[in-house]
């Protein structure tokens, strides 16, 4: 006889394989962009296995899948799970795609071993969060809310200047008919994803428990000095764009060091002009990526950050305007959820750790409107959004079984 | 009737335009490459100018040109002036031509007004300085001191896989016959070029008397770090290339601009990898340019900067590999020339300053054999090898009085 998390870890391995199939990209990795083949097949797929668990399956107007499960007692109220479908451009595996499948998993199980729950069970494979393919991101979740915007979207162009209309009639969907309207009766919403970091790897916890997602703000900083003969122009006579961006860089990164944890503060891109190794550089652009779970750090991080750099710019002689291009508050998960996950976790003698998501998620979007909770597995090396993302089939049973009994407390009890 | 000063003004502004011609490109100010169909166009016309002044032209065998005037006394003792011919891609008028042009009207001038000088006097237009056609640099002087290795050119290709070889025997030129020759007879040289820097102008010095040139080291920087999620991955568990790479930059020219002339330290050029917003930079490449007059402090200082980027490398837990690929000493000008050349400025009134050249120039070759020193003239607000690269005028004539005087000096006295 096998143990459940034998069963579990065979099934959950299989399954993200037999997806994996649908949308396998030739230079590597996963790419399944909004509305391409690759998308439609893997949903049809989806929809197969779903049914397969004894779920009823139905899409919505603009490509959401849904497996269902009817509850026996509270028809009204519905407990819902699952996770994104669309990948980056040679993506991995599991990002998006393990919430899915360890939802159809759980509710299979469930239903198998418990039948129908007072509450309806709900499994979603969201059309899309990545923003890959069309300049607008979570796509899915936010028409599964009602605050999606058909003008916003409707003429939007993709790398191969396909329009969003034509993608979305070409996959065989529409736009909603009516909107503004959310379905009222999900009464809680649980996402099971990759941590996408290192932190319990490095910790050598099983599970992580998200309490909150971090904010954003995202800013493009333009440096503008004088280029000039890096031979024949005496350092106080410079206006070097690049030695002030490396300054503000270095300055507001110690800085992030130096609070740590939650605050992450990155400068992951840089263009230097005329960028040649003997000239003064005349023009820097960067940019700056802060992450805090607090609004008001956030906010206060953020305004001693823009004072630094016009200061430092001053100093050097040079100009700088700082551009926030993106500002989204954090946003705390469920309280109640997120202790029914820590009780299940502590029950099973799971090693677990609270933890806020520095990444965002549909979760993020979801949370604003119903009761949410996110549960993370391990990523290996921290690794994601690459060929490489992987995590390890013990940590993927174990994040399904923390799934299985955390939805088992909220609709079967 | 007109002054000195406004005929040779008139005369070398004439000049420069009219050998401009020749060499003006579509995109934007001067390419003349070595050995293109420019630069054959643009030595004819030098020769035919040269003559015009009535002097003796000749080619050497790898296209430097030669304008002569022979002495009456000491036929065994020349005194030569002169610069380079070719540009860089889109360069100025004025880089290098400025100093055949002076040289030519300097000798035209003193041959109309003295006849014969005790000495003989050369002008020359060496074939190439730049290296910006083919990997190779001071191509014209290297052959005129007998110092260039035809091994080392021979197949080397320009940016159309056009070999050396191919290009020499097109534009009607071979390699010397007989290698590491040199004239014995030339007792000093004298090279007028355009500061490229904005010393002069911001100093409000007509002329410059240039009595070293910098040594130059040239580094190529890695730094290797893990490209990571920027929401995912907290300050304390990072490698970040970009970072620990602003630290060292920032640092290294903190130091720079606090011991301040006449050393100079330039971050150029820097590439980043992923260089995406959102991903923490797991390796970033820069380079570093360090000059200065003299060699021990050159050593000195590059020590201690390649020690301070190991311990930041340390301190970020990042890798750094440190690659010099140039190490070029200073070069001192001859002192008795840079003198004579000061005597001529006072007697003149003439407002100068003795500095160093942080730039590269055929005079730092030819030094190390021959007594030599050069005379700058100020570059609008210090712009070099670019369309924009402009010398009043009045400057342009203030130049050639000075190499005029000098080279009375050197050569009639």
């Amino acid at each position: 006889m096998k143990f459940l998390s034998e069963i579990l870890k065979e099934k959950i391995v299989e399954l993200i394989e037999r997806v994996a199939e649908k949308a396998s990209d030739p230079k590597g990795g996963i790419t399944r962009l909004l509305y391409s083949k690759e998308w439609v097949d893997t949903q049809i797929e989806l929809k197969k296995i779903m049914e397969e668990e004894g779920l009823t399956t139905y899409f919505d107007e603009v490509g959401n899948l849904y497996g269902c499960l009817e509850g026996d007692k509270l028809s009204e109220e519905t407990i819902m799970t699952g996770s994104h479908v669309d990948t980056v451009v040679n993506g991995g595996k599991y990002d998006g795609m393990y919430g899915i499948i360890a939802g159809i998993v759980a509710l299979g199980y469930l239903k198998e071993k418990y039948g129908k729950g007072r509450r309806n069970l709900e499994v979603v494979s969201f059309a899309e969060e990545e923003g890959s393919r069309f300049p607008t991101v979570f796509w899915g979740s936010k028409n599964f809310l009602g605050c999606e915007n058909k003008e916003e979207v409707e003429y939007i162009e993709d790398g191969n200047g396909i329009v969003f209309k034509d993608a979305i009639h070409e996959a065989g969907f529409d736009f909603k008919k009516s909107s503004g309207n959310r379905r009222r009766n999900v009464k809680a919403f649980l996402e099971a994803h990759i941590e996408q970091g290192n932190i319990l790897e490095i910790e050598k916890k099983e599970i992580g428990i998200v309490d909150s997602i971090a904010g954003q703000r995202r800013y493009k900083v333009e440096v503008v000095g004088t280029a000039n003969h890096a031979g024949t122009t005496p350092m106080e006579y410079r206006r070097d764009a690049f030695y002030a961006a490396s300054k503000m860089i270095s300055s507001i990164l110690d800085k992030a060091r130096y609070y740590g944890n939650p605050l992450v503060a990155t400068a992951g891109f840089i263009e230097v002009n005329p960028n040649v190794g003997n000239v003064v550089p005349g023009r820097a652009e960067f940019t700056l990526d802060i992450r805090h779970t607090e609004e008001e750090f956030l906010k206060k991080f953020t305004e001693e950050m823009i004072s630094f750099m016009k200061e430092t710019a001053n100093e050097c002689n040079v100009e700088v305007q700082v551009h926030m291009w993106m500002n989204e508050p954090p946003v705390p998960m469920n309280k109640e959820i997120v202790d029914c996950i820590e009780q299940v976790c502590d029950k099973k003698n799971i090693e677990y750790r609270v933890m806020h998501s520095g990444a965002g998620h549909d979760s993020q979007l979801i949370a604003k409107e119903i009761p949410t909770a996110m549960i993370f597995v391990p990523s290996e090396n921290g690794i994601s959004h690459n060929p490489n993302e992987y995590t390890d089939p013990h940590y993927l049973a174990k994040g399904v079984e923390v799934l299985i009994d955390s939805i088992y407390q909220l609709t079967y009890k």
